[in-house]
């Protein structure tokens, strides 16, 4: 037995984390600069500081009020979920909260020491840059991985014993698992819609006031809500970015875990394989260690030596990097698969029956999860890159008014869902095809399994955004400007396709957990032509719509006390216009925690409430039909999902798009003929069209990944007390669920059923196991049933085994 | 045997139609004014005119192409679809055309008329006005009921000689039918889609060149796109709403039928009724009927007395007729159920067996339809409405700018997706619960039974507004001009709630269709856990969201062709604007007539080639499969139903909202304390909002009315290629199907298959009976394979009864 495998994962995680602390080490050590940079930095870091403070007190009552509501859960009668769910939600909150944290301190004690290297190089200021970035993914994989692998540990050895007992334990196990991912994700809602809006509302204020009515340009010092502004991109971009991409590393790995439960069970309960039965467990927890490892190699590729280099070298540096982690996570893939699981399995493929397939395929599925991580990135740049076709056309719609812009700009957004969904959708058939929903889940899993790599392209966006505006705001050289607005720009286009990573990521963690919400409650599927599945699908769908419109409503009201607040500190503070006083930056910070923290509420309450009323209102309209309501929570879900991809496909895309439009006028762009500027009435037409982007791409489309994430997570919590929906039903009316070994995965489509072949001649029962794809088992039970003159015999009432006569 | 009652919808189409005609005569005899106004008039009319002819040779291509497609289909093996449906496909798409025609020649002859007699009077106007609206209500009304039940008259004798033969023929019956209804939604979606496109592309191609470049007014004579603008108004809002309705109310009786004939095999397949065996089938006929004669009373209610009466009098005088139909629908409904239903019926509900329902539910269902068309309106009219909280809100956020006004309209109608999906999800369970599928087919059909004074209130919103129009190039004196304003400010309203109203219709419909699709297939459900069909899910889901997009981009490139020919004629032909020389008018009508046709292709094409992708696609994957590939296009239909109602509430509603916060800065607004009014840059603001929110509302929001309903037909259509999916493949392995007696519904559930009492006792075979709600033939039937000694003795191979050996 080799189920030393089971600690490889921590191991990993925690050669991630010693990386990590050593990295982090090297990047505290640069000098920071002096002293004016010094003091904004310190504004900077003390600003995020401050709201994470604020909004961990608030998350605080929150965990301790869903953790009464879970512990509650777990004492309902006929729930198996055991109580330790909650220390699991609690430290997987904790976990986030603290990958959150540490990523946005390193995050904002590395901007100034970038805007202090550029000074010198552009390539130190990459190597700085990235390095913060490194850190802040390696501390979020890691710290994943080992939360979740050491709960599985625990728990494994808790409720099995450390050893294979039977598929209903190891659910347990993965029951209370979910807890940690729901801790995770809940906390990741507020952090990204809370961040969000912070950011924005920040970001906005500080133009309507600074740029529009003062006239002063962006990052200027006399602005009481730079430093706002500034504290904005930290907590939207990095702790915001790593709370959701935290998120869906854990939620895709336990799906992963409960599909490969499921796998064991499809094989007939137990495989003895080398890795004490649970190779097919271990499995996506190992892809996710190894990817670590190769993230930390990947990191390593990514420098500079040209110190003239441009955009185009340093986004080549950072794709080799993030190509050499992919391939090399693809080749250990092939490796783990043929060495974890065993050679030929048998999965249940719904509507098609049970198939022998090569573990093989499983193998295939990862890598369609590799490649769908790196065609969105492709499509997302196509629809938002500088100077692409789409790009270029809502430039064009510029001259002729805001009105065609905006029209322009929600067309693109709206058409990009054309390719990103036709992919998602392929990428879902072919990898359930290759290896049913078991497939799907690990093409997430390998998908997800460059998470550090992929954290660390885009963390150091953002530091380099700071870095260019620590640089404005000290009034440094041009030169280092120049530099860090190399480095900037390229972040914003590992921001778009980064966004693009982690819809992706997020659509198809939903979809594992989906499915594995599926199994847990053991319902048949999920039936949209039962009209309460039906409204269900529709009101699923419609609240990521209501859910977006709360976040950019959300940001127009705390712009608004963002804009009151910096007019009364330009009235009642003299001498800020004239750089002699100070203004109160400080206050601004609180405005806009304020205003986040308020604002994150509602959508929240959305978010979780939702799912649990429909449980309520299902059980008081038909009291124990599980099955039914079981059906219609995944109705929900599925709507959320689709409904989910689609706006923040839709959202994120128009709002890059919109962004690259106005920045082309930087350059300068032909428009009928003519070169047009920034200043011209097209360009104050493509501001209009940003405006409108802002919420879009950076408040309520990246909301949406956890919006979706989430609404499945608790599902998957509910789940055990929709359990076993339908045999509960059935058991109650008649024992005919008794012939156990004719029932195929608690299906209630009876095609292996040998009660069919009463009607059959023995040579007609058989073909009909052939063509349904019964295993050897149960064809063996169904023909057992004949009598030596092949007249069939009806088994005996109340025995276990259908055919007991004959024995 | 009361088979009269076949003809009744029949007789009461002829009431309508005769009326119609009477009607019409009155409106033709009115004045139609002097020299110059009948020359505007007629250009508007050949305007219209053109563009029909154009779009009807278009039209009559794609009919003889889809014909052949559809004549194939019936020569496919196996395909039991009868050659017929063709003639009735054609005569579909022609009666479609034909009501769209005769409701566009009308109102292009009310408008002027309407102007003579404004000069009058506000109530002569009303009168004029109105009753070109009640001329096109009961000409779609009653084609459509003519149509319907003539074909279905005749098919019913065709097929199955006049009498009751079998659940199968009547199904024979039913998909022939389907013919009638696929023709008119094809029509509609061109008339729907080019006549929006049309539309705002004559409307901002007039504003960009003549309010904004030459600084002319609206409805100027000088402008050459001014008669394209009115043209634009007719072809839209009249013929296209026109077809949308005829097309909704052709689809929800039918779908109310085929469910009907599916209640009737609920229940044994032979009900004995006095209506020939059919009275489920007929009823949504008779309603439909019955509704024409009410919609006549309503109509002949709407008159004011008052000659100084305001908007809010006009509005009244509407309101009265419209409830007055609505209730006198209601109570009809209540004796046509009392009097064509059996008292009790037994209906299947998935998830929860078989059950005995009062025929009083069916009506309650009707009136919940009834109550869901009342409230769609105060919810439209809340959200978009002058002076309303979220209007007022737009008018407050466009002090801050274009984008600010653009993010609160967006939210606006995101927002209002809450309401309207909780409304619908609520009628869709509650009528499912009353009396299940044909409870929420027969709420839609009682919604619909209005339709001719829901059209007769529509249309006259655009007659009012050419009025309007005609005074203002006739340069008649200004009480003129503010009487037929009057109206035209109702007929904003009424064109707000009309759409409510349409897309409330259309989602019934579709959900109608659904069920009806699933009977016809005889699928046991849609079960989106498995891969394929969730994958389809997602790209139905996408389809209203790429579609909107096409036709937003589409009105900005046939826009901009009027812009550069408005231009030329300025440039190329002296004296128009001094008043000397004439535009040439028809030019312009060609560029939109050209624009719209050529872009109106892509949409039908994405719309119709979908669904056939999807099947083929399934074949080739899949092969005999039928079950599944049947579950796969029932996925995409239920993922374009979900998005595309959701996309339609909110491009109507934001586009309903920005428009009339627009309108709100012309009797002037406060925002920030100040009263701001027309020319204003808040009001500038609430322009580009009115241009982004103009597409959505005239063109691409509307159009998912019909997306959503012929993606279900289609489906529909094609049902019979895919039928009885599961026993097709089953029949080929065993003959457990044969077993007709025992199985409910042609369903797999096999919740009342004897051949699971094998395990059992007699007295729990019997208990698993009454648990299951099994009927008492059902019941009977698997009692019977008990022998004297409760030995249970199984069903004889081969033998069409289970129970044959008793016999």
């Amino acid at each position: 037995m080799n189920t030393i495998m089971i600690w490889v994962p921590v191991i990993m995680a925690l050669i991630g984390l010693s990386f990590m602390f050593l990295k982090r080490a090297w990047v505290l050590k640069q000098d920071a600069g002096d002293g004016k940079m010094a003091s904004i930095s310190d504004y900077i870091y003390e600003g995020a500081l401050a709201f994470l403070k604020a909004e961990y007190r608030l998350l605080a009552v929150f965990v301790l009020f869903a953790s009464i509501v879970l512990a509650g859960i777990t004492f309902l009668p006929g729930v198996k979920t055991h109580l330790l769910i909650v220390v699991a939600f609690v430290i997987g909150a904790f976990f986030s909260a603290l990958a959150g944290n540490m990523g946005m301190k390193i995050a904002t004690k590395t901007n100034v020491r970038t805007t202090q290297a550029a000074r010198s190089s552009l390539s130190q200021a990459l190597k700085v840059s990235f390095g913060g970035g490194t850190v802040m993914g390696l501390g979020v994989a890691g710290l994943a991985v080992l939360g979740l692998t050491s709960f599985f540990i625990f728990f494994y050895h808790f409720f099995m014993g450390g050893t294979w007992t039977s598929i209903e334990d190891m659910t347990v196990v993965l029951e209370t698992l979910a807890g940690f991912s729901l801790g995770a994700e809940s906390i990741a809602l507020f952090a990204r819609v809370g961040g969000g809006i912070y950011t924005k509302a920040a970001d906005v204020g500080a133009d309507l006031v600074g740029k529009v009515e003062a006239g002063i340009p962006e990052d200027d010092p006399r602005n009481p809500a730079t430093i706002a502004d500034n504290v904005g991109d930290n907590v939207g971009d990095v702790a915001g970015m790593g709370a959701d991409l935290f998120g869906s590393y854990v939620a895709t790995v336990l799906a992963a875990m409960v599909l490969g439960n499921y796998v064991i069970k499809d094989m007939g309960g137990n495989i003895q394989d080398a890795f004490g039965g649970i190779g097919p467990i271990l499995l996506p927890m190992s892809i996710a260690g190894f990817g670590i490892l190769f993230s930390i190699i990947g990191t390593l590729l990514v420098k500079i030596t040209d110190d003239n280099a441009k955009e185009a070298q340093v986004q080549k540096a950072l794709n080799k990097g993030n190509w050499v982690a992919i391939i090399l996570t693809a080749i250990s893939c092939f490796f783990l698969v043929q060495y974890m699981l065993p050679q030929s399995m048998r999965m249940e493929f719904f509507g098609e029956g049970s198939q022998e397939i090569s573990s093989m395929r499983v193998f295939y599925a990862t890598i369609i999860g590799l490649i769908v991580g790196g065609v969105i990135s492709s499509v997302t740049e196509y629809y938002t890159g500088l100077g692409t076709k789409p790009v270029m056309a809502i430039v064009q719609k510029s001259s002729t008014g805001a009105g065609t812009n905006v029209i322009a700009g929600l067309a693109t957004g709206m058409v990009s869902t054309f390719p990103t969904v036709l992919l998602f959708a392929i990428a879902i058939w072919s990898s359930y095809a290759l290896a049913g929903f078991y497939g799907v889940a690990l093409a997430a899993s390998a998908m997800m399994a460059t998470t550090a790599m992929q954290l660390a392209i885009d963390a150091f966006g953002p530091i380099s955004d700071n870095a260019g505006g620590i640089a404005e705001m000290s009034e440094l050289p041009k030169e280092v400007r120049t530099r860090t607005d190399i480095l900037d720009s390229v972040g914003n286009t590992t921001a778009a396709t980064g966004k693009g990573f982690a819809i992706a990521s997020a659509a198809l963690t939903s979809l594992a957990l989906f499915a594995a919400y599926v199994t847990f409650t053991g319902i048949d599927g999920i039936n949209i032509f039962k009209a309460p599945v039906l409204a269900m699908l529709f009101v699923g769908g419609m609240i990521p719509v209501v859910f977006s419109a709360l976040a950019m409503n959300s940001v127009g009201k705390a712009a608004m006390d963002m804009v009151y607040e910096v007019r009364r500190q330009f009235k009642e503070i003299p001498g800020i216009m004239e750089g002699t006083a100070k203004p109160e930056y400080a206050k601004c910070v609180a405005i806009s925690t304020k205003a986040a923290l308020r604002e994150m509420m509602l959508p929240g309450v959305l978010t979780i409430g939702f799912p649990i009323t429909i449980v309520l209102l299902g059980k008081l309209v038909y009291g124990d039909n599980n099955q039914l309501i079981a059906e219609m929570l995944g109705g929900y879900m599925a709507g959320v999902t689709v409904s989910g991809v689609l706006w923040a496909v839709f959202q994120n895309n128009a709002g890059g798009a919109w962004d690259n439009a106005k920045k082309s006028f930087e350059a300068g762009v032909m428009i009928n003929g003519e070169m047009t500027y920034k200043g011209s009435d097209a360009h104050k037409a493509a501001v209009t069209g940003d405006t409108v982007g802002d919420p879009f791409k950076d408040t309520s489309g990246p909301s949406m990944n956890i919006l979706i994430k989430l609404s499945c997570l608790i599902g998957l919590v509910i789940a055990p007390i929709l359990g076993n929906g339908s045999h509960t039903m059935l058991d109650k009316h008649s024992n005919m669920m008794e012939m156990e070994s004719c029932h195929h995965g608690g299906q209630m489509m009876g095609h292996c059923d040998m009660t069919k072949c009463a009607t059959m001649t023995k040579e007609e029962c058989a073909k009909m196991c052939d063509s349904l794809h019964c295993t050897p088992e149960e064809k063996e039970a169904c023909l057992s049933c004949y009598d030596a003159n092949g007249k069939f015999v009806p088994p005996t009432s109340g025995k276990k085994s259908c055919c007991a006569h004959k024995k």
